[in-house]
């Protein structure tokens, strides 16, 4: 009974794998396709799930769409969390803490956001499931940022946040179009300079 | 005969009128649309051109992208260029620099091309299309921009122009995802601040 019971999953165990197939296989459509070209069939396909199960999940593919920035964001947060956390405090953490934005807001997560982002613009449904996450994930980096901030005041912190998330997503961009990545390292490692500078003269 | 001559016009001027329109209109569509829903029966229907005469003018969607961005930057140049010629020298014409940069990132340039390079990432006949032109236009503004850059060095004058440029792209696509324009024009203004800073330590 014992070995059969750890065979046999719950059906909330089913449930849930059958989800997180979904969601990885929305965040590869994006990356691999575009959202133009991806499809609730090709998700499915590529989740080994079938068309009618995925109704179960999610009423509207705009709700799929946020529900997987949503996943990618959480697997993120979980992998950056410990680095955040050992971020040493002061100047030497600013440096550290944009290598570890440019990290997070680089890559997959960016690649699939901005597809996101892009066909929002002109599509309201999407616009609407996609806003309150984007709005979430920045706070909550906001959060973790301006706690490790030490002595900066709020207000500092927040301005030199927002900058390096702006500069990081022109570059996050520059990336995907096959920008020079020579010139992307140079241009990081200048702004670190500049941030750590920022910092020390807004420290009291 | 010569008011005859006046009233008609040839058939260069006639192709020319046709190739404007349809240019414009591209631009209209993918503004309005988006790229994926940016069809080349839509641009037409919008230029009042008929499907087949397209055709001799563009052999392919995708030149016909890269020539509407080419079209749009164009016409962007000649407004900005008198406001360039006209920047004060030296560190208070950073300021203005930057001013005239987010004014052309910003925008229609900014919304129709972001469409484009967002789309080129998984569209590789697009992606051959518009490179080149996205390139020739960076180095033009950058040759604009390090010709009234003074007695900065030219190297000093790249870095702070790459670096407005990818900040003024991640704050353009934050405006059209419906970002706070407080905050916008906050890290805008502290960048200007920066720029000025950065300016007047690298010079001589």
């Amino acid at each position: 009974m014992a070995v059969l019971g750890k065979t046999h999953r719950t059906q909330a165990e089913r449930r849930e794998q059958t989800r997180t197939a979904l969601l990885d296989a929305t965040i590869d459509c994006l990356v691999d396709l575009g959202y133009a070209r991806t499809s609730v069939q090709e998700i499915c396909a590529r989740a080994g799930v079938s068309k009618g199960a995925v109704q179960h999940h999610f009423s509207a593919k705009a709700e799929l769409m946020a529900a997987a920035v949503e996943h990618l964001t959480g697997k993120l947060r979980g992998r950056l969390a410990a680095s955040i956390a050992a971020l040493p405090g002061g100047a030497s953490g600013v440096a550290a803490a944009i290598d570890l934005l440019w990290e997070g807001y680089s890559g997959t997560l960016s690649t699939a956001a901005t597809e996101l982002w892009v066909a929002a613009r002109t599509d309201p449904e999407l616009r609407e499931a996609i806003r309150p996450v984007d709005r979430a994930l920045g706070r909550s980096t906001l959060e973790h940022i301006t706690s490790i901030a030490g002595e900066l005041p709020k207000e500092r912190a927040e301005i030199l946040f927002w900058l390096t998330v702006n500069l990081t997503r022109g570059l996050a961009l520059d990336a995907e179009l096959g920008g020079d990545p020579k010139r992307r390292r140079q241009l990081l490692d200048e702004w670190k300079r500049v941030a750590v500078m920022l910092y020390e003269d807004a420290s009291p």
